[in-house]
This record gives C-alpha cells, sequence and structure tokens, in this order.
C-alpha cells in the first residue's frame, strides 16, 4: 500500500448505532493489514444528501485510496484485500474462496438480516421474514460447525465481514447457535478488531463535546 | 480464459422463475467475454438439501473454472469479470469503480428489492420495506439520469448485475423511473444477454419433456 488511505465516516452519532457505524469495517480491514489511515467526516445532520457526489445512496464509509475513489463497504474491503495477503490469499483458489464468503456475507446472509432487522425495530408483530432468516443462519451455523475460518484454513477478510454482519445484538439474541457464536467471538477477539472498535467509540465520543446529543431520528 | 468453464443449474424450474434463475448471469457474462461453457444441472427435487456440499445455501448458480470451484452469482461474476476486460477495466480506477456497482447492486438495491417482493409474494397489505425501496430506487434513478453506464463510461459487469436485479416484473410494475427503464432495454438489448435468456427458457422448456410439470412449491 503506498498511499496512506482516507476512511471517510459521520462527524457524529448517537449512541445506538457506535460500535456498528461500517467504516469500523475498512478501519479494521486497514488494522489487520497494517496500512495508514486517515479518518475524514461527513456531517451528520443532512448526511442523507450533503455527500451524495461521493455515495449515491447517502450513506458512509467511502474511501480513497490515492486517484481511487470507493464506496460500498463490500468493494471497498476487496480493494483492500487485494492489496495485502493477510485479508485474501493470493492464489486463485484462496482468493475466489475469499471473495466468495464476502459476498456470501453481504448477499446471502445481510441481505436477510438487515431487512429483518428493520422490520424488528419497526415493530412489527409478525415478522414476515423470520422462517427465511432462520433458515439462513442455520445454513451457516452448519458451516461453522466444520471449520474456525470461512475459507483457506486461516483468517480473511471473509471472516471480518461475515462477523461484522452476525454481531449485531438483535441477531444475536435471536435463536441459539453456539458454532456461530464462537465465530464472532473467535473473530472480534483480534486487536484489529478490538483497536478498531474502540477508536470508533472514541470518534463518535470526542464529537459529543462538539455538538448537543439529539434523540436518534 | 484458459478453462472451458462448467455453470451449474438446477434440471428444472416451473414457469415462474423461468427467465430469472440466476444461473442466467453467469451465461449472459460468459457470452460477453467470449467464454466457452458447458452447463450442468443438480436435481429440483430437494434442491435445497442435495447439492450442500457445492453451495451450503441450497441455491444455485455455482460455477468450476479449472480446480476453482465458487458460488454467489456476484463472486462468480468478479472471477469471471477479472479474466475479460470485456467485463471490468483492468486500471485500477475503472476496476474498482466497477466493483463498488456491482456490490452496490447486491447490498444496496438488492438487499432491500429482494426481501421487499418477497413480503410482496406473501400478500402483505402494507409492505413494511417499500419506503426504503422507494428511496433506494429513487437514489438509483438520479445516478441513471445522468450516465448511461454505472461505472467507466462503458458497459462492464455491474451494468450486467445492476439490470438484472432492476428487470424483476413486480420491481419494474412498481412507480415510474423512465432512466431506469432506459437502462434496462439499454443492457438487456445486448445480443449476449438475449441468447442467454433464450438458452435458459430453452434448458428449462426441454426439461418438460423429461418430468410432469408440477406446482411451483
Amino acid at each position: 500500500m503506498a498511499n496512506k488511505l482516507t476512511i471517510y465516516t459521520l462527524d457524529w452519532v448517537p449512541q445506538g448505532p457506535r460500535g456498528f457505524v461500517r467504516d469500523l469495517r475498512l478501519r479494521w480491514a486497514a488494522e489487520e493489514a497494517g496500512f495508514d489511515y486517515d479518518i475524514k467526516t461527513v456531517p451528520f445532520d443532512d448526511r442523507e444528501t450533503n455527500h451524495l457526489g461521493s455515495q449515491p445512496f447517502g450513506q458512509v464509509p467511502y474511501l480513497a485510496d490515492g486517484d481511487v475513489r470507493i464506496f460500498e463497504s463490500g468493494a471497498c474491503l476487496l480493494h483492500l484485500a487485494r492489496q495485502s495477503e493477510t485479508l485474501m490469499p493470493k492464489d486463485t483458489i484462496g482468493a475466489a474462496a475469499t471473495q466468495q464468503w464476502v459476498l456470501a456475507a453481504l448477499n446471502s446472509i445481510e441481505m436477510v438480516s438487515v431487512p429483518w432487522w428493520f422490520l424488528q425495530m419497526s415493530g412489527q408483530k409478525d415478522n414476515a421474514l423470520t422462517g427465511w432468516l432462520d433458515k439462513r443462519l442455520a445454513q451457516l451455523e452448519n458451516v461453522l460447525a466444520e471449520r474456525e475460518w470461512l475459507a483457506a484454513d486461516r483468517f480473511t477478510v471473509a471472516d471480518l465481514i461475515m462477523s461484522d454482519v452476525l454481531r449485531v445484538p438483535k441477531l444475536r439474541a435471536h435463536g441459539q447457535r453456539p458454532a456461530s457464536e464462537a465465530f464472532i467471538q473467535r473473530v472480534t477477539s483480534r486487536p484489529a478488531f478490538q483497536k478498531a472498535y474502540a477508536d470508533q467509540l472514541a470518534h463518535f465520543t470526542a464529537a459529543d463535546k462538539e455538538r448537543k446529543t439529539r434523540p436518534w431520528s
């Protein structure tokens, strides 16, 4: 990595999402890979429209790596992973397996778990996505009962993203999946996660001093 | 591409999903890139458990490229795209932009549109995901009103996957998005899509002769 990375996130968020804002995925990957990075911010207020030129869905994070600008946390992770053997093996088979599990985290698990979470938060009595979610989580539990790491028999960025998808508290409290729980603990006990997590909390705590806390809207 | 690819799909499906089974994404990409490929199948009956060793969520497609085995259509597409400049530019900026829009199709649009479709099909009167879906589709419409192609000013695999996500009939019939509609028509008018689509229909039609048609379960 020749360039110092810039990871863009929000200047402040309420308590609820702290520790879960997705810049954490990029901080964590950069820490694992030993990449140097800065954090820059866009304002929380008007966040859905104040950076559409950089992120057309009004979200964070996005990444600058020299002349390269990337949004979508999954795309940022794959971009970083191609520059770090810690994150992804260089051989074709290992790289393909890693990439496949990154996509599985985003398109087979999170595609169900995030809308399920959204319906839970909106207070629906019978969440119509629960059956689908339970099936996917059970299938993943079967995989994780057989192995420590998703790809290439060692830690990769696939474990990073899958554990980040799974560690959402409402999801973790829903049902019993011992292998998945052990996986989350194994992956998030890594020093790079611990540093990224602490740094994100510190970033938002410092921002409290700059503004009055408002209720999450 | 040194190897002849093998794309795995189901041996048969009912009428409803024909033309939308996701092996089409891989057929289409192979046609665009000029890659040689075979189609192999797993049985529709017991499809959720009969190929878990190849696809742990019981889905199709999955891909064999020499010794490399990959599931997740998005991961298969990125694997193929790295071997074809038709699908993805080789330069870092163009590749990053392409990859970012592939991930946006899967994790910003399809993550909302597929669960929304699922709730529509389950007959919910007030679909709790409609507001979120409408916001995402409007944001994408704004992007597509300004450009013909998502990345690198020319067709890439990002257009392939995004148009495949958007062309679902229930989604297309929901609201008015002229730029998105023109995009779908522009991308799916490509000969490679037309051939992949016709081939998938022919594959399932031929299978009708081999078995009695059953209602979609």
